[in-house]
């Protein structure tokens, strides 16, 4: 039995944790990146593409095979080859089309009786500070900050005499969050029937990490871009709620889009100096932030004895399920 | 033999070490957090409560048990409840009111001489920044940052007439560091007569490490509630001394409060840009950020060779103390 | 055979690692540290020191070892100190008057085809944010920021008016780079031909990244002195260009400092928001941020099934080699 993914985001993790656990690998990587994987003793077989198609031809190349999905797979090939893949996918891959949509993804979350921020219909109700944004609009451009109603209306007529946008029903006024980014990544076992917290990461993002090294009146737009992740620990105050969150979602999305969240899920979050916790997006699968716990996480060691990567947690619940012959409970 | 603790804060780190090294364990826990901690196949016993009294019932219901109190502990029960607490407590007892009062607790880091803010007396004596506190205030109400006398009698002013205090001798005038804040986590062993230092952290708090996401001009009040932590090491050439701070906070304490810190204590500590360290707190008892290290810190693994939490440290020490019919050595 | 090297630095790392891969270890600590040093069992000798002269004789002391240089070396001991050293170095000794050098320092990695911050000659070219450099001065004194032409002629005539320089051709005119640090660990293997990446970590610098504490009204100049380090982990897409970067400056230090670049170096960079690499500056030995790992980083867990810091993989390498009697080829 093999584990593939495709090159990129996770791939290093998912696939040495494969490894660990007894598997054969494959990579299925872009030319350009051969040279590089070809660095790593764990990683057996290799599929060169040079293009997004061939990348499929590539997944669907290796028998008897899991293909393991991550945060880059839809992005990199696009949502109509993704549902060409025929070999088993690793998790729910009805949820792919759910995660592309963003209002069915907030209505995942706000089913599960998670905080969200604030949706106004109406400039007039704005009450409290806002974000306003385009949607579809790459990176944030044209995304605003209005403290105000007014404020909201002023960028709104900048907006539209700019030619962004044409009419303001465009836009979505979403309450802003003033609190710091914590990530919360989970892990949803079916064979095991739990949730498991498998770590916490903050990004570190270019170049607004960096602004703090500029004098003050040398004012450069802040960027968001993610380039990395660095690690942290929540009070253990806040533990109880993130997870009542995260079980009550692998519960919503099991009734939804049956059979539900299998494996990781990450609940991406800003936490307020009320100490709540409200998440403004999930992400369906592995995480780049996981990439730090190549080792085992904090949490992973209150679960295993072992080093427990999310990659070779995926890799164990695959060995769980053969084990138990459900292999078709985590996989689709 | 139990180790028992109180839930919140450090608890998983606490019972996962103390199974670790071999202990049952027991959690007493409030009847809404029961649940969350059920998820942790390390705690063997539970004791559920549903007010502060009852929590007292709980830790003394355990037979044959040493009780570790960490950093919430007197929070959440308060200094009277604490005191009814009739099983043996790992740590000295006798510091948890030389920690609940500002003045003593101050008192043991200068006679350990040690680096700490200055205090200015009278308002007239200021001559560098300074930060200006109410005593009791919650969460730095009514503090404020003044760079000189001038600012400072303008803020006390303005204090005096929005009636939050009522006499200006109720301030603390202290000397603002300016520099970093870096929180050094030590353990003394009686048993091994030594000083271990196990890690080093950063706060992260909401919302201040959020608000540079801001535009400059949408100025938001900066708050400072901690809500995890990060890790970090120092520069090697500061531990020397920070190490000698360690050493003498222990023998001052030993003087004072015998039979001294025993166990986990932490320096909390601003470093300034000549690489002075200057500690404007410490904690007697395991601070939240130890929960960074679950499998051992950047430290831990320089004195053991095998993953030291400061939870199992602890476990380890009370093994250690058994070993040697030296258990009252560490308990109080 | 002995393993040795310099308080300070990453010298606990170092030893530490001589130890677990079973070699006699020797430290050359001043007087004032050697208390702090005696602490760690994993420390066999000790030769302690009054002046920087008694430090080489102490270094030399060492019958039948191996002295392993770290970034603080010639800070304390100076070139020609270091030039007197008779025992083997492990690594390449000759690149030391490169990295003292500026200008052959960014030559190395100008061959290498890696991009660096550009250089302006005239400011009459200046067409984006410069950084203009004082050569010699410390800590950064007198470096100020421009946007634009106008600005750094302003900059230089208040330079020039101030006394701090007399000629404006003393001046380093260098593009600033806006984006995130990140500080890219490599390991050299001249015995297995190859490099690892051995991590990555932030500088924790004071007061700079202490000051967003601060309201913003309390305007206090930043510093830059590194006084710890965080850890971090990369995009996985950025780490095949890097891994480029790391590999052609290897083969550039082999064509033009024979034999070229052996064991840990590090290329300090800044990621732009466009995720493009810069190094503005590299360390051709062991970098105090590998401290972050002591047990090991997210990246070395890809390479080895047991616990490696850059400490433990130097004494790999002198074990590897020693055992196919190449211990020529890795010190020098």
């Amino acid at each position: 039995m093999l584990i593939t993914t495709l090159a990129s985001h996770s791939s290093l993790q998912i696939l040495h944790g494969a490894k660990k656990e007894g598997f054969e690998t494959g990579i299925i990587a872009n030319y350009s990146r051969e040279n590089f994987y070809r660095r790593f003793a764990f990683i057996d077989n290799f599929y060169s593409y040079s293009n997004e198609d061939e990348a499929v031809l590539g997944i669907n190349s290796f028998r008897n095979s899991v293909f393991v999905p991550h945060g880059s797979l839809i992005e990199y090939l696009g949502m109509d080859r993704v549902s060409k893949i025929t070999v088993p996918i690793f998790g729910n891959r009805k949820l792919f089309p759910w995660e592309a949509n963003q209002h069915k993804k907030m209505s995942l979350l706000e089913r599960s009786k998670i905080k969200v921020p604030e949706k106004f219909e109406d400039e007039e109700d704005v009450d409290r500070p806002v974000i306003v944004k385009l949607p579809g609009a790459k990176g944030g451009k044209g995304y605003f900050l209005a403290r105000t109603k007014e404020e909201v209306k002023r960028g709104i007529n900048d907006l539209l005499k700019s030619g962004m946008i044409k009419d303001k029903s465009d836009l979505i006024i979403q309450e802003y969050i003033v609190g710091i980014p914590m990530y919360f990544q989970f892990f949803y076992s079916p064979i095991l029937s739990r949730v498991e917290i498998t770590g916490i990461d903050i990004r570190y993002e270019t170049n607004v990490d960096g602004l703090r090294r500029l004098p003050p009146d040398m004012r450069i737009d802040p960027t968001f871009v993610v380039a990395g992740n660095i690690p942290a620990v929540a009070r253990e105050s806040i533990l109880p709620s993130v997870f009542d969150y995260a079980e009550r979602f692998v519960n919503t999305t099991r009734e939804l889009v049956f059979p539900g969240m299998i494996g990781p899920f990450c609940l991406e979050s800003i936490v307020t100096d009320k100490l709540d916790v409200v998440v403004f997006e999930f992400s369906g699968r592995i995480v780049a932030g996981t990439n730090l716990y190549t080792y085992g996480s904090p949490y992973s060691w209150l679960y295993w004895d072992e080093p427990m990567s999310v990659g070779r947690r995926i890799a164990r619940e695959i060995n769980l399920a053969m084990e138990r012959n459900k292999l078709a409970e985590v996989t689709t």
